[in-house]
């Protein structure tokens, strides 16, 4: 495996790695957990190259966001790659990324005002901008994330496909424990009564999958079946509780078709994010 | 040669193409002019396969300008293309190119306010948006354009260099009468003494040139004495006369390195505008 941190060396290796070979490409910003060890598992498995970046974007934090203090462990990182079989990472400085103010960025004005994009101004901005750079320095044919961020799925599925990237976005699958439960570094921080409840969040998921199966295309009668379901079930408080279509992120007032349903619930020291994309016949 | 009105058929011939051969790319809105046969000939010189695209972009026309009445002539543009040898001609519908409101768009946040940019708000951002779409649909190794438009090929710059576009930007020499005047479709606009009094416009850049290369500095001294030449041996009035950094077009004290100097004069029914880049040691 090799790192390389200049933009010139990447794009130089990846223009003579592109003739023969396909290339797999999974956008990080390094602390890797098994979220990340899913994506590059499923980029090994159908390319000839992947490629790692490890970049910890300071475009797409907020003036109030942890930046500085957003954990950042190379070695390990680097022993997790070598282990998964990547073959490259690309790990540039901010220097090297940003040596000036940028010129241009991309403003994402569709799918970033719901969800949690309510919540983050101009965080969409600084991932697709810093996507931009990246799309064109790795040049991959496959570009992996996870379902767990779905909106950032949905945000850069418009990217490429309104920019007409030639790149294949591969959503991939949340990965969960036995339970049910979405993986994530805060479920830690969940009390053990908090921690048995907190399945109830993917079975309120699962839930709205039967209800659609079974014909309900009202998208209020599902919310408020789930709503129903955590409020008992749970100690949590709904933040929301939202179902659009996707990738597009427009409300919706009769299910059918690709359907996101998205919640978002606080716990006493954790707020915990759970969706299911499905497909309504 | 072929006509590709859709970004599927034209991305696949170029992805095709590009494993052998290098393509040379012109980006114009049509109505030929020999302006645009100066870029599609030094692009015949240089590349294998040479690509022009002709669309009228609605996202760089302003509420109040003249998209509609933009003229067009297809049939006399491509007899043209197939004069100066060209490969492909992309010729895509509004439709094609924009099925759907873009949910992302590319901002351009330097080198505007200044020129001809403060008159015209978010022209650059319409011409910078379509140039993304294009540049990943034809694929190109080298783009085309005149130096005429020197604020549009410093924007263009930017978007490449910041974005890391794989793709060289070769701005080529604005095209010009026997007397210096720079061809325009507007210069017929002008009554037979301003056309007599317009290659003055020209000069005054030439003497520019002379007097950075006798050793002035100051920008301020240089524009003076060009107001004053275009003053007194033309009836236009002055838009204005302005020097930066090229292509970061940032207001500079002192001239050294790359620079442009570049003009604006209004004649009685005719605006002109010139411009050169100089480099000063």
């Amino acid at each position: 495996m090799k790192t390389i941190t200049t933009i010139k060396e990447m794009q130089a290796i990846t223009a003579a790695l592109k003739k023969k070979n396909t290339l797999g490409y999974v956008p990080t910003m390094g602390y890797l957990h098994e979220g990340h060890i899913q994506l590059i598992r499923e980029a090994r498995k159908a390319n000839d190259i992947v490629v790692v970046s490890i970049f910890v974007n300071p475009l797409q934090f907020g003036p109030n966001e942890d930046f500085d203090s957003y954990p950042r462990d190379f070695e390990r990182d680097g022993r997790i790659c070598i282990e998964e079989g990547v073959d490259y990472i690309f790990y540039p400085s901010v220097e090297e990324m940003y040596p000036s103010p940028l010129s241009v960025k991309v403003l994402v004005q569709e799918r970033t005002n719901v969800l949690c994009g309510e919540s983050r101004p101009g965080h969409f901005d600084g991932v697709a901008t810093v996507l931009t750079k990246l799309f064109h320095i790795i040049a991959p044919e496959r570009v992996y994330m996870g379902m767990k961020d779905a909106q950032q799925v949905a945000v850069v599925s418009g990217l490429i496909s309104d920019f007409h990237f030639p790149i294949e976005l591969i959503p991939v699958a949340t990965v969960r424990e036995e339970d049910g439960l979405a993986k994530s570094s805060r479920n830690v921080h969940l009390s053990p009564e908090e921690r048995e409840q907190a399945p109830i969040l993917y079975q309120s998921l699962l839930q709205a999958k039967e209800l659609t199966e079974a014909g309900e295309t009202n998208p209020n009668a599902i919310i408020s079946r789930m709503r129903n379901l955590i409020e008992t079930k749970t100690s949590g408080t709904i933040d929301y509780i939202e179902i659009y279509s996707f990738p597009e992120l427009r409300p919706i007032e009769k299910l059918e078709g690709k359907i996101i349903v998205a919640l978002a619930v606080k716990f006493s020291k954790a707020r915990l994010i759970d969706n299911l994309v499905l497909t309504v016949e």
